[in-house]
């Protein structure tokens, strides 16, 4: 049995679909050992995955879905991986304190720290990016060398790994999340996840 | 301003994640006029989408996420795109009059029907693949032809369209639905929609 790390993924109004689903479907999935039957129990899940928002009342993303987090910032287990998604709502939440203090103090506490899209303009308010290399969605660049000009902008890949992990736009959360499973549990298990996602890395 | 088609997306407990966010991300987020700015509004969106369940009580999706439908059977308003996703919560539905009924009756009153993954074993449970060519998760291709021996289960491809359109597995939905964007709203659209979530079809 091994210990599984506690992957938590912010969520909040106006929250890209796809941006903490996409994560959420792998981190879920992510088995280290192969085949459908395998995903019918957590024995092999090396991730133990739950969403966190401000607190437990029903979140709006982009486009209208509606979740439920399955914690508050209150109520939250401590965060092993933390995954800050990307949306509209993030623009907002630059100058919100609350959640800039939540992504601060669980990040200094995570054994990793990820961002999906515009993520990254949260992480960079925090300062979390300051001096690394790191990107974001191919609309929002400049942004996020405007909020912190120590960081040195890249575009053009998947995701950028400097420590703190971030990814280009919307679906290449996908690859950042398989690139987080192959950190954690391996490239057989990364590789194996996305042949049962159908998925081309 | 366009007729907007209403895209309804079932969901159920056990509904993979990525199997109906992924078409949920691409329908909300398509638009007839490119860029970023023109997702801030509706006005250029050729989908209305929506989550549709047997009622309004939260679902529970495979790995434990947490969604409130729109609408439950009772309330949903009439559906032009019927999108329905897979995961191991289509096993019991199979057995699922109430589901099963819902599925035909919003089907032939539809003027398009899709599945995604597993979802396809549903649309065969209530006849609606009958002598056609469709496929499905890899791991589920055996059993879609058991549920309809007259069904032609191909493989290999990201989607197969025989007048009802079937994905692969789990993101292969993605595909899928900006292949629906494309005949709905045409082929530029489509390209836009994918290059705005930094998707390589």
């Amino acid at each position: 049995m091994m210990t599984r790390w506690r992957a938590g993924i912010l969520i909040f109004d106006d929250v890209e679909v796809l941006d903490f689903a996409g994560p959420y479907e792998v981190l879920s999935r992510a088995r280290t050992e192969p085949g459908v039957a395998s995903r019918r129990s957590d024995e092999h899940a090396p991730f133990q995955v739950f969403t966190v928002a401000r607190s437990r009342e029903p979140v709006r993303a982009v486009g209208g879905l509606q979740v439920i987090p399955d914690h508050g910032f209150a109520d939250a287990p401590a965060i092993d991986l933390l995954v800050v998604p990307g949306g509209f709502g993030t623009r907002t939440l630059l100058d919100d304190a609350e959640v800039c203090g939540w992504i601060g103090r669980t990040a200094a506490a995570a054994r990793m720290v990820a961002s999906v899209c515009t993520g990254s303009l949260l992480l960079a308010k925090v300062g979390l990016l300051r001096g690394k290399r790191a990107t974001t969605h191919w609309g929002a660049l400049e942004l996020l060398g405007s909020i912190d000009p120590t960081i040195r902008v890249e575009q053009g890949g998947r995701f950028v790994d400097d420590g703190v992990l971030t990814s280009a736009g919307i679906s290449a959360g996908i690859d950042l999340a398989l690139a987080l499973v192959e950190r954690v549990a391996g490239k057989p298990a990364a590789d194996e996840t996305a042949h049962y996602m159908e998925y081309r890395r």
